[in-house]
């Protein structure tokens, strides 16, 4: 695939080497001019540019399927242009492609630079209008961490190794990139507690007070493509064509509210109060020199048929690097970096994105253009690859160290939290997610 | 209330005394003509008629306030109608109300005439586009009746008592009643247990095939009107102003899949196959009379201050007489009617609605116009008042006898299951809320 050829080079000189946002990358958002009452519109990042596809639209320099496709992929929301699939996709990433490579000609490259805008001068939006939001829960590191404080004897869940396991979360609360909200109000047992099983809390009295446990959770995010009608499944061997793409997700979660609620039916409020997401979405395509094989040591539990697939076993697993950065108010005030607390790769995941497309329909469950998965949390193997606080300070028992000093059980008002994502190795360009930001304001007044 | 005052009666005869839809009702719902291609608009129903809203806005008979909600009821979802709040919901309930009352001059009469339709001759949409739903599990006796299949000894988690316990359900599978439905393919470990607890499944491999257990759950659906911004709340005495109306609603369960996934994050396919509503939502407004004080007995514990405020204390509990029947295609060849296997009331739910609503954004998050909540499973104080069969049957070892004579444990293929609701008392008239009925389809082929 010509668009993964890391020597191909863009007029758009900035590109050539970018980070995050070369020519082989053509991450979609939807954004407009910051502060502006523009209408929201599809754009693509190259370098530190957003190409508007709604601009480019009018320069009509598409046709065919190409064309078909930038008409949607302009709209407001990305619904209608991922329900396209596959086919409609690369059809628009392979004209942008060779719109933006540096071999276009001189008049191409004339109408299309009225389309750029500086990413410095947006804003984004949500990609889609999220209809669905589903949380899985796939890392069995991070099972086995947050286990271990509950049950450390028996830290993963005899269905663990067998089932994608996922509930599902809030849409309404999505939130993009850059978007604060308040550390939410709740009721948990005191004291905080992290035993999660449904016996411990006793007699007591709940307390009604601002959450005195969050937390971050590092995830991906899954955009749906066309999905499937109700009463239907999505096999293993086509699951991929219903992902369109890839983002950064943030699931901030409240553990104090979240432990003390969760008996029997799971998170509800310690979760829904916020998810922030990344503004560029990584389309399946731009990942394939990133895909790895999907293995199971033969000791261990083999997938049931259904969620077992040669195409998945030869390339399902994504090796995308990712870490998490606290910036402090302190941090800010000295106008240092954030100090970066935890990495790790998603291919430490123990199941697959398209294992959790197919186990979500396998019921017949309809997913529908735009929707969204969460990967759940993200942890690997060692210790300092922990996706989440409360795994890295063991439960609130050993807090971590910031650089400048300052200590954190869980997450401090004005603390920003930053997730970054990117895929490196030779002989392909290093390609990037961005960044998802959010920064925890101080609780809601008491209702 | 004068729309509450049972001696008014209407000049379309067949309204006065009618079991289900007085003119005291007029509940709300979307339809259009069965089998046609015509747009689907807002009704409200009348005895066996629906005033269809767009022909009646067409009509031009009424002003100001419900004029202008009337513009938004007659649209094809009711979103934009909800949104408006109690004092445009009560505009136009009140404005039909003149129009349609025994008094009503000849010519509004005449130009209401042809705004009937037949409800024989229509079929209904879903009534809002259902951004998000919410599953509550706020009936303490279907708690430990389900609790106690698991813990015979602790069958209640300990957080019951004070917290109207929810988690999020699929709002893409939600269908309006008549739809039918597939029996899920799932996973489950054999043999099918309905222990609940996470170390009980040991090491064997579970198996993939169609759900062996499969159930409904009697519960009501509150649809939700303006909401709240995210980061607000919305706090328990102004609960009911966000309260646009309720439904019925069946929460089908497959019982095998849902407890061998549901550690530790707990239902998710197990539930998102398909969940049934009835289309006619009745307004809080027309539920009025049938409010009854919200008691704690004094020797449990007592709701904390935010979830306790003297209107929800002096009103909150709403007596909605249920009933569930299971009619079997034995009986529909011998013409037989579905067979009565529980009644109870709504009255004796642990949490009021209102509850429910402040619980859920207590932590910020934001409840949109439209959205759907569903009480969780309604079973009364006696084995006979359970909402669910795996509660009649204590887990499947005890079937139940349907009239004719068959048995049933859990549901077989082609059972119809039909949940109705009422209200009635001396002094007030009758009003329903018609029926949620769902077809079970033999299982889906293997993926």
């Amino acid at each position: 695939n010509h668009t993964h050829d890391p020597s191909v080079r863009s007029w758009l000189a900035s590109a050539n080497g970018h980070p995050d946002f070369p020519l082989q990358n053509l991450p979609f958002a939807v954004f407009r001019r910051a502060g502006s009452t523009e209408p929201w519109r599809g754009g693509v990042a190259l370098a530190d540019q957003v190409l508007d596809l709604e601009a480019l639209r009018v320069q009509g320099l598409l046709s065919g399927d190409a064309a078909a496709a930038l008409v949607l992929a302009a709209q407001s929301t990305l619904n209608a242009f991922m329900a396209q699939g596959p086919a409609a996709w690369q059809a628009l990433r392979h004209a942008l492609f060779a719109l933006l490579r540096s071999d276009a000609s001189a008049t191409v490259q004339a109408a299309v630079q009225p389309c750029w805008v500086p990413q410095a001068n947006v804003e984004y939006g949500l990609p889609t209008r999220i209809g669905n939001y589903t949380d899985f829960y796939t890392s069995i590191h991070h099972a086995r961490n947050v286990g271990r404080i509950a049950r450390p004897d028996d830290p993963l869940t005899p269905n663990f190794q067998w089932i994608p396991i996922a509930y599902h979360g809030r849409a309404s609360s999505v939130v993009v990139s850059g978007t604060p909200f308040h550390r939410p109000m709740g009721q948990s047992m005191p004291p905080p507690g992290v035993d999660m099983s449904a016996s411990s809390a006793g007699a007591k009295a709940p307390v009604y007070g601002p959450c005195a446990r969050l937390d971050y959770e590092l995830e991906l995010g899954v955009f749906i493509g066309p999905g499937n009608a109700q009463g239907t499944t999505i096999p293993l061997a086509r699951a991929d064509d219903h992902i369109f793409g890839i983002c950064l997700l943030n699931d901030w979660s409240a553990r104090d509210i979240q432990f003390w609620e969760m008996a029997p039916l799971g998170p509800f409020l310690g979760k829904n109060f916020c998810t922030s997401i990344s503004p560029w979405i990584v389309t399946t395509e731009a990942l394939a020199p990133f895909r790895l094989p999907f293995t199971r040591p033969a000791d261990e539990p083999q997938p049931l048929a259904y969620l077992d697939a040669p195409g998945d076993r030869a390339h399902g697993v994504l090796d995308i690097a990712l870490e998490v950065q606290i910036e402090s108010a302190q941090h800010r005030a000295q106008g240092a970096p954030g100090s970066r607390v935890s990495a790790t790769s998603f291919r430490h995941q123990y199941w697959t994105v398209a294992q959790m497309v197919t186990q979500h329909t396998m019921g017949g469950c309809n997913l529908q253009p735009g929707d969204l998965l969460g990967t759940g949390t993200i942890s690997g193997p060692t210790p300092s690859e922990a996706g989440a606080i409360i795994e890295l300070t063991k439960g609130g028992k050993e807090p971590i160290t910031l650089a400048g000093g300052e200590q954190r059980a869980f997450l401090h008002d004005n603390d920003t939290v930053i997730l970054r994502g990117w895929c490196e190795k030779a002989g392909a360009a290093r390609i990037g997610f961005g960044e998802c930001r959010g920064t925890v304001l101080p609780a809601l007044g008491a209702a």
